[in-house]
């Protein structure tokens, strides 16, 4: 079927204009179907993961962050880029303990996304986090973070207002919520 | 509080790496508050708009699009880049009937998100189209795109089973699916 043909193949042109820490950045001349030329700009990423960190009683766990690119503090799950080589659940619990101080005996994958199909290749893989213990937050330099914890009927209220404004834990908190329907 | 405070203020070096059709790339050179410099990313990007195109039945229209950067096709809802000076509700109405060929008489906004604010400045704003009048497509030179239509309860197997794996399709879905938790 036509969902497994590639009509973008005829790559005229391909430039390396960045090859950073997170990102890289290409920009591709392509030859449309038609003949005509037309860019691709493709910005280059590993791949992330993010988790659902459930308490015992039921709240879940968000950190609060400033992020440089929005220029603002955002509140979110705890979340990581993939290193080359490294598992994503192995990169997931890393992530968790160095963010939110919290180690979790049951970690398990529940879906994969695209976060930005139109111009980047990302890909962020959805853990749930429970059987948390604490251990104390070890952070980057330059890292400052702050744990929060709120329920889940909180979250979808934070959602409503605004507070809550970052995709991969917006779609986390409503995942939960819908294999949760009694929780609240 | 510390949310309205930026810690990572003292620029020193701002390089624009590009300037392009959909997104461009600045690296800056940061000092930290411990006196490190380090290096900070940003893709810079309009952001965009997306919608939940409702049909009469219930049934919800997805584009199937073959996505470059990712070099796969993509089920995902209809949805476009801001231009500039162009409100997100005319430019949503627009994209609307242009990749699906449905006009909404009722377009409203939901909310909005950032996508992968780890790196990129873009802002996403949803809304649900419904009321929804059949006009015809009105694709860009090499734009393909399938219009197809499936059932809510539909789309939620889809998530599951990775069929439909974009971000801001599976939160629109999911926020579809909590507003409305009888109509499956």
């Amino acid at each position: 079927m036509a969902g497994e043909r590639n009509p973008e193949t005829a790559v005229v042109r391909h430039e390396v204009l960045h090859r950073g820490k997170v990102v890289d950045l290409f920009v591709d001349t392509i030859r449309l179907p038609s003949g005509k030329e037309a860019i691709r700009e493709v910005v280059h990423h590993p791949g992330g993961v993010v988790a659902i960190p459930i308490l015992d009683d039921g709240r879940v766990l968000l950190i609060r962050q400033f992020r440089y690119a929005p220029q603002k503090y955002i509140l979110e799950f705890p979340a990581g880029k993939l290193d080359s080589g490294q598992p994503p659940l192995e990169t997931m619990q890393r992530e968790l303990e160095e963010e939110t101080g919290y180690h979790s005996g049951d970690l398990r994958y529940v879906l994969s996304f695209h976060t930005s199909p139109g111009f980047c290749d990302e890909v962020i893989h959805l853990f749930t986090a429970s059987d948390l213990t604490h251990a104390g937050q070890r952070l980057e330099e330059g890292e400052h973070i702050l744990v929060e914890s709120y329920s889940l009927e909180e979250c979808l209220h934070m959602i409503r207002t605004g507070d809550i404004a970052d995709a991969k834990t917006i779609l986390g908190l409503l995942w939960h919520r819908f294999q949760n329907p009694d929780f609240l």
